[in-house]
């Protein structure tokens, strides 16, 4: 919390240099914080051992209360005048998400705008050591098996420590971040709007500061770069940290790394298969279109180049197919993830020679590492699983009434952590029009999305707020 | 082959009475069945011993060529011009689908009404054998689960033998038929058309003899007599045996029977809140409308009382998700089916005790008996590969650009054995302006749905057809 008061100085800053009209809602925010900060600090835990529950629980917990008081810049200043609004732009920052309630994103004090993208680089940063340093060693087994091919002494984590990983994740995380800026203010862009646009990128999250979104600029170059930092932080981080000791071939050999550049090729060059001639005149158009709207889904990223929502029915249904599958473990992109798609491949694979051979027994594997039948259960399991939280989030947010497009695809971008959906919610549209109560909805979908859904649903089980002695 | 041959013979009866145009198609077709069947009948097997793969190939085959002979009347007649028109319809009756690409039904002749909707009734009966009979015995491990709960010495089947069983089940349906057809003339609908809608109520299959379907009667009684048919036959039929020898309470305490009921009303009451006041402007026409959908839905019969394509997005949604859940297993009912469901939920109850309590060991049961680890993989299994399909599938249904609604709800309403979906595939509309490429595609998803997936998958396997001495 103390950090979050701090990390509003950089909008401050922003705000002072073009003396924008957010500047003392960023300042009243931060003393705010500051002072339910020391109100908490007096709260002493008497066990300092975390469990897998406290594990969760506090994950759970800390991205809620960042996301209401982070709201507080947009609520104090006026610029959102609703606070649902408010809070379902904060938690679409934090959770890295990019779907916006804002339907002029350009009317926006800089200030705010700046704070704004800043929740999406410091979500991203949060997501990297949680899914790489904090879930592994609190035991989430799913999880783990992202770093099973990393080898070394500790595959479940990048190096013992979990203070040491975290460091060495903000290291590349930050390196990232500083190159990609450079590119896009040698590409031509301002460098507001290029620290704009890195943190949506580097974080996968897609808020921009132009309403048309990259498509704004026009410039083949800056797409161009967009994508390759979308695609680059679509992959599992640990692969940098192989790739910084040496070890290059690893990366390429990353069973997960090559399926995932082949479903971005596949998809791609399907979509400018069909593109071609129907939407666009050349091919290089096409293809430039194509593979901007597919990195920037299968990355759960959302920004966009062109109105996909004016695409052929085919397009538009292979993007939506990469709004379920999402990046790479370990990365800062959303949905269920590369590896999980593999393993479940695997598993059925098994499920098919185990009826033609009834009598063999295989197990699945990855990398030439067996994996425990226990892990599978757990990945088929938050399949269903996310599929379930999906139904019942289609099924409020129904109640609007809006399109069977609308409806569907706002839950999968959110949930998925996307951003933009279909019809309504498209890359030119804004979940603006859609009721307060869905905006809620939708809002618990992104941090149960982004979470991996267990550390929210754990806190509605009984069990969980039952004291136990292990 | 030689048995549909004469199971021709009553719609040429039908033919002879009506002195339809179709009566020569209809000679001709039996014809030609019989000389094939005499073509196949010298190929003498030279292993009498079948296999589970050699019983999975041959349910699938055989339901490809029954399919394949049982559209001739419809080519050979020229009451559908296009091979792949018949077809199409044809698997929709074999498969209990009920879907169509028939724009004008009442324009067909008697004698193929009747044989399309009989297609219908022995496809439910093929249905009941296969899951009830076959399979289990075949090894299909996640079917046997269906008959866990009915007690006695052997669970897996309601009696040892194949044969009994299938003398059994065929003695039940026959006996819920005759009833149907009573109460339906009782009613006051033509013998005719009682036959042609207990055909499509105890088969969960859907096909009308008019383009309203039961809508056209505008009658509360015989909807409420069909509303309880199709109920009743989305019911493991096992339960009927267990019924019959007077074990009343084994049925009511069976938890699928009780989860499938408590579905069915909620689902219903749902919707005619949410029909209340919007489009009907009482509570009763209310119910009335909603409880016949939900039925129809639910047990993947396809009927409809009214238009549900122009219902509130809401009741839309409700019914979309009933599509994907279907019926209870061991019915002629499809889609996923209510006891996976049940499954499901449980095992997604235990992994987040699992992640609460990491040391105990905690198992999945159902009326008291743990279910095998195995058997829990292969549900889970089945329900990714129910939505790989499912969405291979939409992928290919979307190069023909219909809307979205469409697209998608052709795919589920097919890999269910629904019928119609929603838009241009409603209740109302057809799937006739769909391209062939299309048809083909959603007829192979009838017959995977019908078939409970793996059969079909399995003969993509190249080591499906290798030789092996086990």
């Amino acid at each position: 919390m103390v950090l979050n008061a701090f990390a509003i100085i950089p909008s401050f800053v922003v705000s002072i240099i073009y003396k924008g009209s957010d500047m003392l809602a960023l300042l009243y925010t931060m003393i705010i914080i500051l002072i339910a900060s020391l109100f908490f600090i007096n709260i002493k835990p008497k066990n300092t051992r975390i469990y897998p529950r406290e594990g969760f629980a506090i994950v759970a917990i800390g991205w809620l209360v960042v996301s209401l008081f982070g709201s507080l810049p947009f609520y104090l200043s006026g610029a959102i005048p609703s606070f649902i609004d408010c809070f379902f732009e904060t938690v679409s920052g934090f959770t890295t998400t990019g779907s916006t309630i804002l339907t002029n994103v350009e009317a926006l004090p800089r200030g705010l705008l700046f704070w704004r993208s800043f929740t999406h680089w410091m979500g991203g940063m949060g997501v990297l050591v949680l899914t790489l340093a904090i879930l592994p060693s609190a035991g989430a087994g799913a999880l783990q098996i992202m770093n099973a091919e990393t080898p070394g002494p500790s595959p479940g984590k990048i190096v013992p420590k979990v203070g040491q990983t975290a460091k060495i994740l903000y290291g590349i995380y930050f390196a990232i971040t500083v190159i990609q800026v450079i590119m896009l203010v040698l590409a031509g862009m301002p460098l507001f709007d290029s620290l704009i646009h890195t943190f949506g990128s580097v974080s996968t999250g897609g808020f921009s500061s132009k309403n048309a979104s990259i498509a704004a600029y026009n410039s083949v170059l800056i797409e161009t770069i967009v994508i390759f930092f979308m695609l680059m932080c679509g992959v599992n981080f640990s692969l940098y940290y192989q790739a910084l000791r040496g070890r290059i071939r690893t990366v390429f050999n990353n069973s997960e790394f090559r399926f995932y550049i082949s479903m971005v090729l596949i998809s791609g060059l399907l979509i400018t298969f069909n593109l071609y001639g129907s939407i666009y005149k050349t091919i290089a158009e096409s293809l430039r279109h194509s593979f901007f709207q597919v990195a920037s889904i299968i990355t759960t990223t959302g920004y966009s180049s062109a109105n996909f929502d004016k695409w052929p029915m085919f397009s538009k249904i292979i993007l939506v197919i990469l709004m379920f599958a999402g990046g790479c473990g370990g990365s800062t992109a959303g949905a269920i993830k590369q590896i999980r798609i593999i393993i479940l491949l695997k598993i059925v694979k098994r499920e098919l020679l185990r009826i033609i051979y009834p009598r063999a027994v295989y197990s699945v594997s990855i990398a030439g590492e067996s994996i425990e039948e226990k892990t599978l259960m757990e990945v088929l399991a938050f399949f269903f699983l996310y599929f379930l939280i999906f139904i019942i989030a289609v099924l409020v947010v129904s109640i609007d009434g809006k399109s069977f497009a609308t409806t569907i695809t706002s839950v999968a971008a959110t949930i998925g952590n996307i951003g933009p959906g279909l019809d309504a919610v498209g890359p030119i549209g804004s979940f603006a029009d859609l009721s307060a109560r869905s905006k809620v909805v939708l809002s618990l979908c992104m941090i149960i999305g982004r979470l991996e859904i267990y550390p929210i649903l754990l806190m509605l089980v009984p069990q969980f707020w039952k004291k136990v002695n292990i």
